[in-house]
């Protein structure tokens, strides 16, 4: 690692000779895979984008100049060679460097990322900034293929050509194979592009392609959408952009000169970048999207140790089971099929299942247009991603009572992804949406049962909220809306989802000090009426609310308000995650943080008793 | 009206000649002209979406067929021939029809409309559910040109390429204008679109266009923007959709085959046709963007009434005034210029106002982007609107911290436009924006002091939320947190915006029966913090909160519950609109059946009240 130790800045990359790069190029991927092995995080699209970040580097300052990264998770190189190399190892830690760009870890990093397609958006705003404050940096949006399906993305590209700013998108395609005959072509391509012939050319240049479908198909696994995913790439020079590409992201020289290019026509300019996810690493490049995102793992054989059970993989099976007796259910998925656990439903029933890719806002007007018409859409989505069809869920689905069903993977905290995937707002913005039926199990068989009760018994919007991971050591079943799963007299103790468990290992302690709590679990939240939780309140006249959600929409209040208009006297302590900005960390550090772990409300709990005695 | 009064339906259109269908034309724009004078409503694009809408019938049954309105506010025509022209006279008036699509209302809406963009989307939901359900009725959306800038009509339309299914998307183009020249180009287009020799007439036929860019501009005010737009319809077939198109939109004729064999081809289809908003009516026709939504108006010569001073326009005053003070300022709305007061700004600074088109989640993205740069970004746009913008407002702007100002205007009951535009849902969602500022001014200075503040002194996201319309009878000043505005000993009332003046009126009556509230008046909403409640609280024990906003998240439980955590006793009573779907009619009666007008506050507090003598 002779080369990256002496690298630290965009100046130092420029510094560089072509060998001294290439060797770079081989130094960065062999510290990837050692380091990502032994962190986990994202590997097989930051080996794909080696070069592609060296180039920006070469041709760009990103100690002024401002490259947005979209999504993210693709910007290792870029942190490891400003700076931030010594703590790679504490990649996606608590305390130590984010997966994602971070403006607070770096002033290279130029925004936060995380959620896709908003890149062009962002990189947009900036360069208008940039020129109304008569400022000189330049812009530069960061856009993987996948992005390319959000709205969101077409959004900010129509504004990106109506702007005319100064400005550069580099849309980061890996998703097609780059043998060397279309890598040449290619260049070729790139170089006519500003010469007269370039129409001509490009012309018979879709002619031949024609004939070679695979070369430029998107991996989508249903074919139509392959092929008709063939020319949107074309779609770029209608909107007003100028385009540049496609060009092979791994050839350092070409992606330079492209890129110095682009950024001198001082107008926006689309670059298309074919690159490998992998690239460079045996394993990941056979299998991209196993190594997408990964755990630890053995760095000389790509071997991983088996997970346990997940959430996601019991709602894989149920789904199809349920699918068996309701020909009229189809899945949907929002370029999540693996890790919703619908790949088994895909290969099982093909016409019933749907990946619209990045796309949750028409994944979510869709399933209501399907609801009307007869069938039962299922969309199993992160939590933190459905955020994106909040008003499609109030407009479409909800005002017209629309028997969706969203099963919404990733409730709660996730761990190291960090702030921008925590799944925390989500009891907030479905109790938000009218008539939405909210179900949160805490154990495998509760949630077959209410994915059964969602998909067979609701009539309207239903949506089954559940964790990253699988089991905590609750696995009991009562998936009925209240449950006391523990009396007592002094305080009661309510909680939801796998917080359960935090709720009883407190009440457990609390005993052992001379404290009896009542604890009751909520097997679905939204509406008003929880007649055992006031009933135990009559009783105890202590609330503990314990809640992995953020404190705005939080159910404590709720409880507490509803007990206050029933003239029940009351005391009461919330806790949650406040105003739900949470870094990345285990999903217990983060507990113990925010003060929401079973010893936390211990002792929440004892300061609420702290009155006891005086009959409070 | 001979002939239009024996049109009840798609049947009763097809039996007629087609002498009678342009005499049925005719009387249709007479009839709209005359109705939406007496009641209001939309008249621009129903008087120019006439033949579109005949043709649609002749070729279509929407008994049986499934035509989904994009928006929906140019759906009269369709309301009068399928069996509601005699109720058309209660059009948008409370217990008559809708100025939308709405499916309980009759079978022949397909679904519901009123947000932009989704009707693709749902279509494409139909389709699939149509065919997986083996059914053979045709799926049909009918989007504006307008609803094609939302980044959700692309993911639709790259969903129906994909889809392969059997739909037909109508692009409805009143921003062109049409001359007998086009028209007949158009239509000789459309039927060499499927001869060989197309490909080549296309191309000639955009030379030729090139050097007539009014013919095929949009109406952006922009220049660059039109230039950017001219090309933008070749997207459709790039994205794999078959293209028809242009077609002249009011020529039944030619519509009708057209319209048929794109329904015949059996594959996704988009039709491009172009209207003229206003057409056959003077008036609207060179002012449509005047006639685009109106009160009620002189039939003959299209005088108005002139309307009092709104919120929006003393916002448009407001941000001028600020835009003076604050170079860095600058003004963004998603294609709501004049409805959000915004025309002014405009005009005086062209440079510092972006129209992003119907793209709140690009116009909140953007924002964030030119916050991190250095600008303040003041996003103005209708509460029930920005719901597009709500995983952009947590993960752009809130997670860095962005100083974006929203200014969210038609918050709290729209009257009548009903349930998919009242804006009463911001309170719960702005609120779980982490670290959000809400302010709710209720009079014009308030409204001022408010956004001064917003603009000049907060550092992170704020939201001012103001309502339709002007101030009620209230027009003080007291711009603080808290206030208190009558002091009070047996309950405290609380409320917040324009509904302050109905607690003053419920405290008057209350006062006249021997009750004694306690009036606080919220300027701030937002976080745990209402110490002038509390200390009220802690005297009265009785809390009223009254809202014109959804239960979920409302502020009655925040601040009954913050209650109870510092120990106080009370009893409360929360009015605000339960679920959130509230149908159209004037506020006031909307206020009156949902219980949050005065009369209902001091019932309401009365209730509370009751056990007064009992020192409860």
């Amino acid at each position: 690692m002779n080369i990256m130790n002496t690298v630290n800045s965009s100046a130092d990359i420029k510094r560089l000779s072509d060998e001294e790069l290439n060797c770079l190029a081989s130094e960065l991927r062999s510290f990837l895979v050692d380091s990502v092995s032994k962190t986990g995080g994202h590997l097989a699209s930051n080996l794909g984008d080696v070069e592609l970040t060296l180039a920006l580097h070469r041709v760009y300052d990103t100690s002024k100049d401002r490259i947005v990264f979209d999504v993210g998770h693709q910007s290792y190189v870029h942190k490891i060679i400003t700076g931030r190399r010594d703590q790679f190892g504490t990649l996606r830690q608590y305390g130590g460097i984010s997966g994602f760009p971070k403006p607070y870890e770096s002033n290279d990093d130029a925004f936060i990322a995380g959620h896709a397609s908003n890149a062009v958006s962002v990189a947009v705003g900036m360069a208008q900034a940039r020129t109304l404050l008569g400022k000189d940096y330049n812009v530069v949006a960061v856009m993987g293929d996948g992005a390319l399906t959000g709205g969101l993305a077409y959004e900010g590209l129509s504004a990106a050509a109506a702007s005319a700013e100064p400005m550069v998108i580099i849309l980061n395609d890996n998703t097609m194979s780059i043998d060397p005959n279309v890598g040449g072509t290619a260049s070729l391509l790139q170089s006519m592009r500003i010469r007269p012939g370039y129409i001509r050319f490009k012309r018979w240049y879709r002619d031949i392609l024609s004939g070679f479908p695979k070369l430029y198909a998107f991996n989508h696994s249903v074919k139509e959408w392959m092929k008709d995913r063939l020319l949107p790439v074309n779609m770029f020079s209608a909107m007003g952009l100028n385009y540049i590409g496609p060009v092979d992201g791994h050839n350092l020289k070409e992606l330079e000169s492209v890129l110095s290019l682009a950024r001198d026509i001082r107008d926006p300019v689309l670059v298309h970048v074919l690159t490998k996810k992998g690239k460079g690493c045996e394993y990941a490049e056979k299998h991209p999207e196993i190594y997408h995102g990964v755990g630890p793992f053995n760095a000389a054989t790509g071997e991983m140790s088996p997970c346990g059970e997940s959430f996601s993989d019991r709602f894989g099976i149920e789904i199809c089971r349920l699918a068996e007796q309701h020909p009229e259910l189809v899945a949907i998925t929002a370029a999540m099929s693996g890790g919703t656990g619908l790949d088994g439903f895909a290969k099982k029933y093909p016409k019933r299942f749907v990946d619209v890719g990045i796309a949750e806002g028409h994944a979510t007007s869709m399933s209501a247009g399907m609801a009307k018409q007869g069938l039962i859409p299922v969309f199993a989505v992160y939590s933190s991603f459905l955020q994106r069809g909040f008003d499609m869920m109030i407009h479409d689905v909800s005002l017209l009572g629309m028997h969706v069903v969203f099963c919404v993977d990733r409730a709660g905290l996730v761990g190291s992804d960090g702030e921008t995937h925590h799944g925390i707002f989500d009891v907030s913005y479905l109790r938000t949406v009218p008539g939405m039926k909210i179900f949160c199990p805490a154990s495998f068989p509760e949630l077959e049962a209410m994915l059964e009760t969602a998909v067979s018994e609701c009539s309207g919007p239903a949506a089954v909220r559940y964790p990253r991971g699988g089991e905590c050591d609750y696995h009991a079943f009562h998936p009925e809306r209240e449950t006391v799963l523990r009396t007592g007299t002094d305080l009661t103790i309510v909680a939801y989802g796998t917080m359960i468990s935090e709720a009883l290992h407190a009440a457990d302690e609390l005993q052992r000090n001379g404290i009896s709590a009542e604890v009751i679990k909520l097997g679905e939240i939204g509406g008003n009426e929880y007649p055992l939780v006031m009933q135990s309140l009559s009783s105890t006249h202590r609330l503990l609310t314990s809640e992995e959600v953020c404190a705005a929409g939080s159910i404590g209040p709720v409880l507490a308000s509803e007990a206050t208009r029933m003239g029940i006297v009351l005391k009461s302590s919330f806790l949650n995650l406040g105003e739900g900005i949470v870094c990345h960390g285990t999903r217990e550090r983060l507990m113990q943080d925010h003060g929401i772990d079973a010893a936390s409300i211990a002792v929440a709990a004892f300061s609420l008793c702290g009155d006891r005695n005086n009959g409070g």
